[in-house]
């Protein structure tokens, strides 16, 4: 058979997770191993080199039938020569990762960022499988965000499409400095770390709820409380979600995608999440922008990164 | 010469606008006659073809040099099938108009809103010329707009793509109604609509303004009066241009576009509003999505509708 596989590479700051996929986004087989990233960049390429023929080699499938290795990586890039600008996690600089990866794989190569990365995943092969149009959001450490256009990662001008964390969307008297310098970002409220920000503070400042019995509060543990009735919990996750939804009322008439897909650890607050985002989304979109749009759960969990550096290949 | 050309039609409630463009978007030549809208559809699918025929007769061009025939029609379409669900100013309903030309005149035709037409035209020939991305508003009696991705039209999924009017900006605490039944609409505020409703408010609360000498006033009256230092004229541009650069600073983070182009009667205000806008959309937007973008007054005028129908052929 000559079946043609496609391998995506998910580098992480501790782990790398590779992966086989078919052509049309099946995972068939994983390897994680360790990224090394304190040993260097040379290391790092290594190791992706390595981790890329062990997997491909315990598939069963041979090499010749590797289409081509995508490798999505968190950092600042030059996405079109596959170039790691800077990673914060890697702590590497100026890194040719596509013409290195190349020559040692003797493979097309293609990079991008983390967060398109597991959009073009969950669009391809997750939430989104058969949707030409989608929006992503990642709710973790930041909001990530991917925009998929027409099946494809879509970049803009300079790499920026699909930053939905860093939108100026919380009024000017109520907005906090976000890690990027401006203030009002969704991510100051919308990821898990917003929402632990909200919690702390509501218990600095004595407010009346069971997370004051917390010792270490986590973004789960304000859900938990919102959910069993807590009622300054439940403030802080309809804030989270209130400004989640009027960032994707902006985008309806934007881009008028067919979903929105979200994922991330936050995102496993389920429809409690989902309802409250949705009830904004539809009070804040206009009639026909809003006619058939879904909000959806990601579906691909922790893989959605290897599965969509794998579609690079076919998707971007 | 077997050069190929372009002929665009932009269907306007009073009159129909033809034109003949080159392969690369030129102007060659152009027509106007009579819509005749109060005399039903027939008539008005007549009129295109008897227009589109004598445009191409008075160009020196031969009818076997043109690509196909482009339409702009300001309505609800079904853009894909080229149909006119409903039209309120031609007061049309379920007009096959594709279907109808491409009989009546044997070659290809396309059919889009006039709103993503006006888009296309000046990213293909007017202030977008070489960009593949732009995002265009239309600031009229409404804020038209259109999104130019990789240098065509993005629809979306329903084809609201680029109803930058209707995105909500303005804070609920300070949104009036839009025509569209939402509140806090960006046209409630940045339309000639928008700017004279503000400018006839401030005159009936008795706020000092020369404009309340004004008779019938208009946006440009508006405009003219803060230009000559008119405290109020100057606050409500001001809220203008604001609401517009909010809205352009949500975009830079969803599509990271590398231009804006503003055209419409309001945008002949130039740097005045411009630089305002601008001033907005740098303190809302996160450096490297701000980085290289500019926002840039339309230079097509009137003929941008009748341009961007012709490229609908090569462009959609």
């Amino acid at each position: 058979m000559s079946e043609t596989i496609y391998v995506g590479a998910d580098i992480g700051g501790t782990t790398i997770k590779v992966g086989v996929c078919s052509a049309v986004g099946d995972l068939l087989q994983t390897y994680e191993g360790p990224t090394e990233a304190s040993q260097g960049a040379d290391r790092i390429v290594d190791n992706i080199v390595k981790y890329v023929h062990y997997v491909v080699e315990t598939s069963g499938y041979a090499w010749e039938q590797v289409g081509g290795v995508g490798v999505g990586i968190a950092g600042f890039l030059d996405i079109p020569n596959g170039i790691v600008k800077f990673s914060n996690n890697l702590n590497i600089r100026n890194v040719p990762l596509k013409q290195q990866l190349g020559e040692k794989l003797g493979v097309t190569v293609k990079v991008n960022n983390d967060a398109n990365v597991a959009a073009l995943g969950e669009a391809w092969a997750g939430a989104g499988r058969g949707i030409a149009n989608c929006v992503c959001y990642t709710l973790g450490t930041g909001v990530g965000g991917g925009v998929i256009v027409n099946g494809r990662i879509y970049e803009g001008f300079g790499g920026m499409a699909g930053e939905l964390g860093h939108m100026a969307i919380v009024p000017d008297l109520e907005a906090i400095q976000c890690t990027c310098g401006m203030t009002g970002c969704l991510e100051t409220v919308s990821s898990a770390t917003g929402i632990i920000r909200m919690a702390k503070d509501a218990v600095e400042r004595g407010d009346k709820t069971s997370l004051s019995l917390v010792p270490d509060i986590m973004a789960k543990e304000v859900i938990d409380a919102a959910k069993a009735g807590d009622e300054v919990a439940a403030r802080i996750v309809n804030r989270a979600a209130y400004y989640l939804g009027r960032s994707m009322a902006a985008t309806a008439v934007i881009l008028n995608p067919q979903r929105f897909i979200i994922g991330g650890g936050v995102a496993k607050a389920g429809d409690f999440l989902f309802d409250q985002i949705r009830e904004v989304f539809a009070k804040y979109t206009q009639e026909q922008a809003k006619e058939g749009v879904e909000i959806v759960a990601a579906t691909l969990g922790n893989n959605a990164g290897v599965v969509g550096a794998a579609g690079l290949i076919l998707r971007s």
